[in-house]
C-alpha cells in the first residue's frame, strides 16, 4: 500500500477519508450535493514527531489505524498511486474514535 | 453515549450545551429569537492535555460532568450520533460553576 | 451570591463595576450619557492563575474584595442570576486600590 | 494624596506630566497649541514588577519621585480625585533624568 | 555537480525536482499544461541544521539521496551551474519516500 | 552635556547625528535636499541592557563615544536642552566604526 | 579597506556583491536590463553573532572571505569609503559555496 512507503516528516499525520456513504439510514440515496463534508478519517501513516524546544523528540498522539475527526479546514491533499490521502498535523486533528 | 466513543485530543474539551430554555420564570413562552445564546455547557469528554515546553503534560482544567460558561464566539461544532457538541480549548472556557 | 458558585479558569477575574453615580458632588442629578464608563469594581472572584511555561501556578494578583480600576476596552460580559458581572484577564487589569 | 491610595499591576508606572509652560524663555505667552505635547512626568506609584518565564518578579526600572521622559504616544490615562495621571509599561518608558 | 560545491546553511534543503513526464501512464502523450506541478525531488545537499534555544544543533530530517514530497507553494529557486535547483527549509517538506 | 543627565533605559542607545556635510568632497556647495540622510553618529548614553527570559542583564554592544551606523528609518527623537539627539535601540544599529 | 573599519553588530553579515558579468559565455555584450540581479557576494565582515535566550553568543555562520548565495530581497545597503555593500542577517543567507 502507498502509505508502506510515504513517511510524514516531523509532527504530519497522514489519513485517508472514509467514503462518504450516499444512501441515509433510511435507506434513501443522497445527491451528491447533500453528503456533506467528510471529517472522519483513518490514520495511515505518522511522523517521528515535532522536536521541542529542550531539543527532545514528542511524539505524535494519534496511531496507524485509529479513526480520527479532522477539522472542516486545513490539512494537505497529496496523492499517492492514484489515490487521495491527506496530511494534517497532529495539533490539528481535533479527535479519535475509541473502542 | 457518543462522547464515551470520542477522546478529544490535547487540550481539547468535548461539551453539550444546554437545552435553551422557552419558558420564562414567569412561565411566558418565548419564541425562539428571543432566546438567546446558550453559553451554558455540561463536559462530556476531555483531552489529555497539552504537552508544555518542558515536554511535561498539563492536564486540563475541567472535569467530565461539570458545568461551565463558554464564550459567546469560537468552539468547533461536532456532531456525534446525530447530536451536536462542541470542542473548547481548555483555555477558552469562562469559568465552571461549583456546589 | 452568584459568585461564591461560579469559578473563574485560568488568570480570569470576575468584578462587579459600581453603581455609577447620578448625582455629582455639588448635589446635581446627571442624565444617563453625562456619567462616563464606569471603570472601577470590586473582585468577586478569582481564577487559580496561569500555568507558566515550566508548568508552576502562577496565582492571580488581586483579591476578592479589593477594589480595582479596569481598561476602558475589553472584558467579557457575563451574568450570573440575572446580574451582570465582568470577567477580566488578571494582567488586563490596571491597579487596585489600597487602602 | 492619590497615588497613595492607588497601586499599579504588574510593570505599570504611574506618572504626572509636568505642568505645560506657557511662557517661553524669553518671557513671550503662548497660545495653548504651540505649547507641544508635554513629555516630561514625575513618576508617582511603580507596580511590584512582571512575572518572567522563571517564574521571578522582575521589579520595574524607576522609582517614584524620578522624572521620566515618555514616548510620544501610548500610555492609559487615569483619573484619580480628579487629577490627571498616566499609566505606561515600564518597558515603554524612555529614560530618566538624572542629578 | 553543482550541489557539492554548494552548502545549504542552518536547516535549509537543496533539492532537484524529478522531471516532469510528458507521457501518461497509458502512453499518450500530456500538452505541458496538463503535467501539473511536479512535487517530488530529490534531496542533493543540506545544511547543517538550526539551532535550537538552548544553542544545540538541531541536524536536519533528510539526508542526501532522499526522494521527498515538497509542498505546493515555498521554496527558493537558485541555479547552480545553469541548473535549477530548490531550496527548502526542512520543516517545510511534507515526507519522504522510503523503500 | 545633557546626554550626562539622561539614562537611557532598558537597551536604548542615545545617539547624536554627525553635522551633514554641505560640501562635496570637490569643493562644491550642496543644496539642502541633495545632502540626504544622516546615518552616522556617536554614541552619547547608553541604557543598563535588557533583562533576558533568566532574568540576566544583557548589557549594550555600543559605548558612549563610539561611531556607529544608524539604520535609514526607525529610532526616537528626543530633545535635550534644545539640541537633537536620536534613541535607538541596541539591536537595531547596524554597527559601529572601529579605528 | 572599508570593511576593516566597520563592525557589524550582533549577527549580520557585510557583504560585497560580484561584479555583474556583462559578457555571456559566448562572448556576447549583455545590455544592462538583462544581466539580472547579482545574488553572489564574498564576506567582508561579520558581527560577533547574537545572544540567545540563555545569554550565551551564537556565532554567525560565515567566514570573512567566503562566497556567499544571498535572497533575491532583503538586506540593507550600506556605503562605506563611496563603495556600495550590503548588510544581511547571518539566518538569511541562504548557502556558502565551497571548494
Amino acid at each position: 500500500m502507498a502509505f508502506r512507503k510515504f513517511l510524514p516528516l516531523f509532527d504530519r499525520v497522514l489519513v485517508e477519508k472514509f467514503v462518504a456513504e450516499t444512501v441515509t439510514k433510511g435507506g434513501i440515496m443522497l445527491p451528491e450535493k447533500s453528503q456533506g463534508k467528510v471529517l472522519q478519517a483513518t490514520v495511515v501513516a505518522v511522523g517521528p514527531g515535532s522536536v521541542n524546544q529542550k531539543g527532545a523528540l514528542q511524539p505524535v498522539s494519534v496511531k496507524v489505524g485509529e479513526k480520527v475527526l479532522l477539522p472542516e479546514y486545513g490539512g494537505t491533499k497529496v496523492i499517492l498511486d492514484d489515490k487521495d490521502y491527506f496530511l494534517f498535523r497532529d495539533a490539528d486533528i481535533l479527535g479519535k474514535y475509541v473502542e
